[in-house]
């Protein structure tokens, strides 16, 4: 669809009509109407470039998505203009969540297979979790050749073990938005 | 350990000695090691801040590491002078993956729970393969609470005949390693 049907005055501000130039298109997903204020969302940051928001449907609590405003596909689309700040602030929000949930790894993932519109992922992981129950099975595949199967197997079991989805209220959503926001805002006033 | 006894010359150029305020100790594990020297690599590309090396145990063909040479256990610990030209050189290895490869998407993982070395693995992702799985599973347990268990076991079992390791010979490493890092200077150069 041509970009003219989709463009938002806030869209329109900040460094929004260079980019344009490589994405010639404007899409209609989920973070596209985040970013345009059409859907809700939980907001731990802002600014002109990119949004820091609570994932709605998170496998760990603390779990936020950065999030660039103009609609990329992938992450290796983002121009280089804005990658330093794009990931400047995720790594904020990578201490934020560190501090307020300590954790025992803050993941950081972006897959690209579902929602066509770059979201990288930080979750925390904790030993013994649904996310660290995922890369334990995952490490096996990668580190232990064939010799090994019986250890895939295991971990392919544990995994089902921990298959669970956490229920996180909206109000908890909200306040863990506010709290990281907080930290997320100290750690780039300190950067 | 003390730094006195790991510094090599190597590591003793460029910003090493500017971040080394951040990180006081200079640890030994595998990355630490290849930066040195000391391991051997398929280096994809290097510069004095990071190595590019091909995935020695990765789940799919064509898969890299991002690496910082300094020593930082997790994304959020590099500096912001980093940061930039970190995530520059990642993003044209992303699209040197997905010249060469033509994948349905480049995943981009760090997870922090293994090598207490930040290394930021891009791999490239075909539908139905391992790494689609195990995040179809992943979706499933995000997307669908509890009302869906159903479709978090499918996916469950689905991953479970995806298990394989995938055989990519030193011989296999070394082409891709070439021609990713033609395909990726080429990027930056370009950018």
């Amino acid at each position: 669809m041509p970009l003219t049907e989709n463009a938002s005055p806030e869209a329109s501000t900040g460094n929004f009509n260079r980019w344009l130039r490589i994405n010639d298109h404007v899409s209609d997903d989920l973070f596209c109407r985040i970013a345009r204020g059409e859907e809700p969302a939980h907001f731990v940051h802002e600014d002109e470039d990119l949004m820091v928001i609570m994932d709605r449907y998170p496998v760990s609590r603390g779990q936020v998505l950065v999030v660039p405003r103009v609609h990329f596909r992938f992450f290796h689309e983002m121009p280089n203009e804005l990658v330093g700040h794009f990931y400047s602030v995720a790594a904020a929000a990578g201490r934020a969540i560190d501090s307020l949930m300590s954790p025992d790894a803050v993941v950081m993932l972006a897959r690209g297979l579902r929602i066509p519109h770059y979201h990288l992922m930080l979750i925390p992981a904790h030993r013994g979790d649904f996310v660290s129950s995922l890369f334990s099975l995952m490490d096996s595949v990668q580190g232990f050749p064939a010799s090994a199967r019986s250890e895939i197997a295991r971990r392919y079991s544990s995994l089902g073990r921990a298959l669970t989805v956490p229920e996180i209220s909206d109000a908890r959503l909200e306040e863990d938005a506010h709290a990281l926001g907080n930290a997320l805002r100290k750690e780039i006033a300190r950067a």
